[in-house]
């Protein structure tokens, strides 16, 4: 530990302290932005300004699948194939998503899990919102793509006993070793579910 | 090397885009701020954006020393004793000079070292400045913090030559062994360094 003095001006503190309300961003990485900033032009610092509130005044969640979005309804569910929908817990996890450039589906956001301790049941989340959009679009394949943790697996088997009376084909994100991963430090659930669910080389 | 796919909308991808200007931000880190922005509340995206416009406009040079100030002079400079000027490169070299809460002179900027190979002489940086600081407040002692480097090491010998038939002492910051460094890893020069300038233990 050491100690962090505070002898800049009032101005300067007041543009650390905002950069510092960033995730991950501490007392020295604040102020090195806020240097950035101060050393950088008018037109640099302006563009910067307006961008965070337009923004902040302009996204909103896409009234179909809840995606982030300055439209009414956002590009991926104006352009893509709504047969296929993958559920996610988070507008975030759709750009993760995004990078397998394959996927031509569209998304759904729960916007949380089911999660009893935290007492968040079925209800809390965005299930009825997709139970209208399957039967409104005539959904083939719902892929869950919540995290693999205890919380999220719960909520991939709620929904898929909820949709299968519904003949939709429900399928969950393989679980096992990471790409580029080393087996030596991988721990003995994942190990277990890929053992689980191995397959055959052809 | 993994792909990233953009696929927001271009309200938030400008978001993301000025956020990757700040030093040291990539994609995924700049994505991350700009989400947190999103997330939270108008009133904070406003107050964000001021303090940035604000301190480009505010912040300028004290015309003492060249540390960043929203006032004419520093406050530095304001209150404390100017019969010692420790002398640094940069401005953010004063602040990391401030966490030593036991240092009570003021300072003086370079903006800049002597440096041959970057056509960089005496003139061009405020040398002058300086020496005018000297007479006018009676100055006693100058600490040399510039960085432990060939141009640092260099600029503080130049200013010394030119100070000491002045009657001014002037000190340079010991070199030596980090504190919490490990033997193991300090490079030769640092070690030569912490050899020559050993001290007798009493």
């Amino acid at each position: 530990m050491f100690l962090v003095c505070r002898m800049q001006d009032e101005v300067i503190e007041n543009l650390i302290e905002q950069f510092r309300t960033l995730p991950g961003v501490g007392y020295k990485t604040a102020q090195r932005y806020a240097f950035s900033i101060i050393e950088g032009g008018l037109e640099r610092a302006k563009r910067f300004a307006d961008a965070i509130v337009e923004a902040k005044e302009k996204i909103r969640f896409c009234k179909e699948c809840g995606n982030f979005t300055d439209k009414e309804v956002c590009s991926i569910c104006q352009t893509r194939n709504k047969k296929i929908i993958c559920v996610v817990k988070d507008p975030r996890d759709i750009i993760s998503m995004e990078r397998v450039k394959s996927f031509d589906g569209v998304y759904h956001v729960l916007f949380g899990t089911i999660s009893p301790l935290e007492h968040r049941g079925p209800d809390d989340i965005k299930i009825k919102e997709l139970l209208a959009r399957i039967s409104k679009d005539n959904v083939e394949e719902v892929i869950m793509a919540t995290n693999p943790d205890v919380e999220g697996d719960a909520t991939a088997m709620y929904i898929a006993k909820l949709l299968k009376p519904l003949g939709v084909k429900v399928t969950r994100l393989a679980q096992g070793i990471a790409m580029g991963s080393e087996l030596e430090y991988a721990d003995e659930v994942t190990l277990s579910k890929a053992l689980e669910a191995r397959r055959e080389i052809d």
